[in-house]
């Protein structure tokens, strides 16, 4: 196992309101991120960093995840031409979360089915189950 | 175990473009929600639910999580009066994400660190390790 790029996790003052980045990956060695488009906040998807996803993402100032599906690095954008540039990169308290601030590449189109967002759809409570209803199509 | 409130996962077609709220939750039972303030778009925090917290979060209107540190079912603000109603919530294309818009009540800090939005530090990059920078006091 290589050294990590980060700092060690602290204590919990430190982890809050310290300066060290000092992210908290689970079990599977990933953490959650938060897309959103910096341009209008707007939340474009929410995917999954391993370790070297985000010290790539910090290096290069694009975005790259851990793809659970397909078990790879992957750099987002490296076959749809939907590169992610990193405007700013957030963390919160305790660092078990990234919020990614990025410009949109290509079409702008962030989600594999050819939306700008993975959250197309609301959930609507009404008689019987909740069911979905598209915002875009 | 209790019978499901949602619907059974169906093909990738079905999950992506139909009308059925099928929520994938995780081995533990749980799925990632990121929650933003309605009023402006930022995100306030990531927290997890279970099938009980989504179901009394539509149930009610009012944000149910589940404290993965606590391991207990947890109506926000309960304590801290920080209850948050629910203006929308949505779904992501694999159903494997929610986002709630909400407004926040109480004095609209949703941190238990006394702050509106845990994501209050960005990280930065410079000489030596990535590091964080308060955006808020």
């Amino acid at each position: 196992m290589s050294t990590s790029s980060f700092a060690p996790r602290g204590d919990k003052r430190t982890l809050e309101e310290g300066q060290d980045f000092a992210p908290k990956f689970d079990r599977d060695g990933l953490i959650v991120c938060v897309t959103t488009e910096h341009k209008t906040g707007d939340i474009l998807m929410v995917a999954y960093m391993n370790e070297d996803a985000l010290r790539l993402t910090l290096e290069t100032g694009v975005a790259h995840y851990w793809s659970r599906s397909r078990n790879e690095l992957w750099r987002k954008g490296d076959t749809s031409g939907q590169v992610q540039t990193v405007v700013e990169m957030r963390t919160d308290c305790d660092q078990d979360a990234i919020e990614l601030a990025v410009e949109a590449g290509g079409d702008g189109k962030a989600c594999h089915t050819g939306r700008r967002s993975c959250f197309y759809r609301r959930v609507v409570v009404g008689a019987g189950s909740p069911h979905l209803v598209l915002t875009e199509t």
